[in-house]
């Protein structure tokens, strides 16, 4: 069979290129998007005076029919079906006869692809945030359990000051809400429609676009066709965004990962998300999790590759922008599995309260005994340097400060007295953050109420 | 003088470490953001009864000194100045005395950092939208003059259809309306307040969180306090949509290079935004065009680096953190350089229509001829293959396919006839193009009230 | 089937985590090199005393035999076919018995999986190797056509100074060069055996290391079985020579998509490589060069997802490692495809030296006007500045500086004589550029030969 | 002052593209190196007979005086010094009158400026070269003093197998040596001299191009001017060693500050590399390792920003170019500072072999139990599988493995016999590794000759 565009052409085309320039291994995923768009167009010829009703029953009812066949997998691609439009136009007019020839009238594949694509990108769009809020409750509902759990909290890896379990893990909730937040814009960025733009100049059958538009769902119309075309920005948003959740599951990962080994074991994954090892018999890795921080830097190399791509091209349509469709597809294909596999190992994740509580050492405490001198009336920073010196002082002593005596700690200020051995306390600790966003059980309850609200 | 934290160290601090440590180099940047948080927070400390309101009314007054000598290039950097809140403090200290010690009561770099750097986001995200904005109506004013002054239109770089400068240009006016977009999205990622969040765990000070955000400009506050001192997402949004601008900036600088060389010579560039050589006299270069194109790669850089630096970071506080302000410090002067520049690009560009004209060959118009034998009710496709045909026999002919004749033509189709002629005509099949977006002048107008509105 | 490490876990490993999990889907490209180093394995582990000679052939045997299927694509995964050694091993144990369960002695996945991708990675760079040298002899043959075929040179897209379209190809040709040797160095940097580091801590059988590693044609053995395990340099630096052959194709294809628009028209690209539009029959695209442009930005997305990946990992393996393969198997696919259609693009190339000629105005002699002066004594800035000033003359008057007066050249320089017009010809000024590198024919003779020889 | 190229112009030149345009903010670091070739190229137009002998000698006096200037930071840049050529040209031709203007003749910047950094970059490659070795020797003198210090290794971040702490911190000195090799051939790749090849088309001027390569230490000269001037691969190839050499920094950096957490406390870091916190005074962070971290991802992004820049450029020169530098030198200074710093973290250092003897628990020896029912004949497949029964009946039980009875191993396997405790051993489990690269002390100690051979 020849190519769409095969009258012009006299050489043969070289093997290699086929295989270089030919979308069909991958665009075929689009194949219902593309039939959508066609049915819609059929419609919109009509309107337009290129199609009678009849011819555009001919055409819808082919179209069905192609469809079928590539759902039942009965579909068989032909030598010239280079892409998905070309093998659906070809199919329907094997079915259908030189009426199918129509179809393409006052469209062009550049509009096509875009309209298959940014239908595709809306439905995908949809599909992750549906699951990041399946995640999002599964994290409220563990936390939920844990808001009076105690953990000693890190910064720079440090012990800092406790925490607890419900607040840490909902400190990796809220990221999700953001990601929530950018693939709704992502919907937004594709939720415009590109049919009529024809090749870059605009079509030149007066279909109503605006009702085309509402046909296939789309919100509003693109109002420039060189843009309309050329624009790949709903893309980059799409591998942006991907980027932007794969990072927030590979940072909760590698904390996982953290939390999982001998030396913390504050938490035990679940047998179901792990694996063993091939040498080494009794080893448990958290493979899922390795695997969700791994992915996360192809992701960002799905997105810095195609904005490699598309700087410095030209408006209108340039072969290049055919590569916006794998990393798409590998971005998706990816979080598709990260995220609910996230949720199954957060859904059946044991954590060991006990491994935690043996963490909370005294030095944890130390940021409350400044505010106890600062409640005495010390500036903060002098309170700061004198608990600087009681904890020397401990190491030097390789004592916990809390053991340190009263004596001890009234020979480095005099502003201690009983009441300071109340500062000491984990619970008291935790009682005192209850501002909103705070640690407290108290504040964190409130929080879950809010956690919720975000996803509904 | 020793450091903030001097208190409990007693090997000296490594010069190197100073110097990869310290961030005063570049987060002196964000002293206005400091005192304005620094000023809101004194007014917290009030309201939970840690400061009196005459010790908060020094402290106000010592920081407003505080900024008017960084204002005036008058501040004197210290020894342990590490970064803009040290400086801050201790010049405060020295002012006011040991009440300024008790400024830092109940809040910590993390979250104090994490606010400046939020309003100076905010501020600069604002800053960039204006200069976006200034762009788009310097494109719209352009393209109105030239709604009807025609060009040849471009896919893959090859002649395509004929579409009017102001059409054209117009194509890259809509990547800016998304954008700003962006912009606005990245300025309500930012406009969430920290402060309050302390170290990670909450303050443990009855601070108004609520009136602390509506003080200090910021219409929310962060839910958890983890997530609050961790959170760089608006960061890398930020980067994101510089990134975008760069690259819509730098699809449009390679197109007018291209225009400018002698063989498209379509458009002359100012001598204010040229250079010329220092061996070839007789060079005039482009190279504001140029260095935007080279820029924008550099953005993209900013973006990369910085979603590597984040991927797999624990929650809370890593001081791989501190990398967050020089790539939008870097993003942003160039973005603040490039847009202005490209604007006064635009304002002062000369165009050539009778280039233009000249390129109007009639191999444009084959779309035309195709969609002529479509309205004799020869199917689309049937249609292309007879213009190919044509196409081939001009080639082979050597000769333009307008000066076939009509025997020529009829030839090949018997539906040719005498009114084809008209068909022929670049008015003609611009003016065919008139649905929303097309490249019609009537519909180029309707485009350019859109245009203003979207700006608006 | 059970899975390897299936000994120790009750619970069911979920579906999800199955397909996140196993590498079987790309990691069977490896099933040659896997053989390899099993058969080289169990030779080794028979100078270890741990199988006899008798069972290391029933071992080989079946290893070739499970070769031959994957070779013939008889062979049947089965469900626990997680990766590429699984599934041989398993194959290996039906054809010959509980003997199989021997091989994996005193070996892990860890050292194996290095192992087959060094393998891999050393056959893979020498294919590109031989593919980019192909390329080179396309361009020099080319090239020698053309060292006398003038067109004008550019910097800044502008017209400079004239070079001959050999000379200009070959600074396509010396990038080549380097890319040669980064692939060298690729290959250099695999050729070092990790087999004998097991998972990471080395083998505790004896097997001769060194003789394995000529067994299987490495160069050297590694010297720290951490570092065996977990080292992917040689993917990062695949990926990257990878991406700089990427990027040197590139830019020439960015250029030959210019020189083959209308207003260039010095080359036409062979239809073998173009393909036409699906509604513009008059259009011949050059996609091949557009999708080259494009894949190297891709590529260049492979490599810095690859590096975020690895960014931060502990040594030894984790298996965010298994993300190696697959940024190579497409950097490799890609480049495979492009190399040899960008040789068969230059080899059927058509240039058009008329159009060249055409374009080689007077102000592309400019600088050998400047260098005229400079060979009459004036310091080279002045000679400069008087050149500018003729320029403007001629601008001013709208003619070419060749149609100046000598009068009018002598009002802005007295040291203009009547021999000045011989320095306004192209030809004069290509013959004084034959320093080496220089694009006078003699140089570009010398130059050539230069070039064999870099390829040979 | 007017600018180089000044006399063609008429228009003012923008202010913000005067911003834009301008290098000197940072090619000033570049004085040395383009002092330096400008005295080679005042010899070289001796032997062309340019400038007489009398004439160089003025110029290359003072070019002296010139760098002398710089400095002792008494040079005073003017208004029109857009870069560092410019900016010594003007300095020179004050000082020496009109003769400085035949400095410039049958040079361009653009042969000049690649000179120059070409120059640079070799300098800058050695300095990183020799810094790496000096942690290279670092990280060998403290291996050495534990060679015979067990230690949990980890796979997964797994409890795995015992090694020991020199052969671990081994495993973070070979990337060294790769990166050593990847710097070497980055001076490689820039040691050829591009003077000669003018703005691209090489020299009109009889310039020794031999004579001036040795004079400049370059080892060879460029073969095509116009890639000569347009060829930046060793500047993508200097960031690409870069990012390398970060990313190893980066993995040992991460696991340093995993092993300084309290739950491993495996290591101290020196106070002199630690700082504290503004709240919390019992904090001691790595921030030098975070930062370390933190700043390969930047490095990361100086590469990736490059490249993107360079893609899709045409030959020659275009001024997108400029952005070579800021990248490398931000690449460059960055490890400058990581690197010593990383060799002060390492001499530094304090281990806490209890601790790390206190995590060698029973399971570590499991692989060592397989290798024992190997010996007895078992297939190792089969003695796996035993071995994870055990491990499942130490768990069920909530007991080590060590502390099963033989009786108990006997049930499971009765391959097991009373010398099955001397496998449960670390000092065996360690000895039996001493294959080349094992973790045995002895083949420890023969890495270390290794490892220092490399070195040298």
């Amino acid at each position: 069979m020849t190519q769409l565009w095969g009258g012009r052409f006299t050489g043969q085309a070289d093997e290699l290129l086929r295989k270089l320039n030919d979308s069909i291994g991958f665009d075929i995923r689009l194949y219902n998007e593309d039939i959508d768009g066609s049915i819609a167009w059929a419609k919109g010829l009509v309107g337009a005076n290129v199609l009678t009703q009849d011819e555009a029953d001919q055409i819808c009812a082919g179209l069905e029919k192609v469809r079928k066949e590539l759902a039942d997998d009965t579909f068989e691609l032909a030598a010239g079906d280079e892409d998905i439009h070309t093998a659906v136009e070809r199919r329907l007019t094997e079915i259908v006869g030189s009426v199918g020839g129509k179809l393409h009238t006052g469209r062009s594949r550049n509009d096509q692809s875009a309209t298959d694509f940014r239908l595709w990108v809306k439905r995908a769009s949809k599909h992750i945030a549906a699951e990041i809020a399946a995640l999002g409750h599964a994290m409220i509902n563990h936390a939920e359990k844990h808001i009076e759990t105690p953990m000693p909290g890190y910064t720079h890896l440090q012990h800092a000051q406790p925490v607890t379990w419900g607040h840490w893990l909902l400190g990796h909730f809220w990221p999700l809400v953001r990601d929530l937040e950018r693939f709704k814009a992502v919907h937004n960025q594709a939720d415009e429609m590109v049919l009529g733009s024809a090749a870059f100049a605009g079509t030149a059958f007066p279909v109503d676009r605006e009702a085309l538009a509402k046909d296939l769902g789309f919100s509003r119309i693109t109002q420039n066709s060189l843009d309309g075309v050329s624009n790949r920005d709903y893309v980059a948003d799409f591998l942006y965004a991907s980027t932007m959740t794969g990072l927030h599951l590979s940072r909760l990962a590698e904390q996982l990962i953290l939390f999982s080994s001998t030396e913390f074991s504050f938490v035990v994954i679940a047998d179901a998300y792990s694996t063993g090892s091939s040498i080494m018999p009794q080893k448990k890795n958290p493979d899922t999790l390795e695997l969700t921080r791994g992915k996360s830097g192809r992701i960002l190399g799905d997105l810095t590759g195609f904005l490699a791509t598309i700087k410095g091209l030209p408006s209108t349509y340039d072969k290049d922008l055919q590569e916006d469709k794998e990393p798409v597809f590998d971005a998706f294909d990816n979080l598709s599995l990260l995220l609910p596999v996230m949720t199954g190992v957060i859904d059946t994740i044991t954590i060991n309260p006990d491994k935690m509580a043996s963490q909370l050492e005294a030095g944890l405490l130390a940021t409350d005994l400044a505010d106890y001198l600062v409640k005495k009336n010390l500036p903060f920073r002098q309170a700061h340097h004198v608990v600087g010196q009681i904890v020397q002082l401990g190491e030097v002593r390789n004592i916990p400060i809390t053991d340190l005596s009263l004596e001890d700690l009234q020979e480095i200020s005099d502003l201690f007295e009983e009441d300071v051995i109340e500062a000491f306390s984990v619970k008291g600790a935790l009682a005192a953050r209850n501002a909103t966003g705070g640690t407290a059980p108290e504040a964190v309850k409130k929080q879950i109420v809010e956690a919720r609200k975000a996803l509904s």
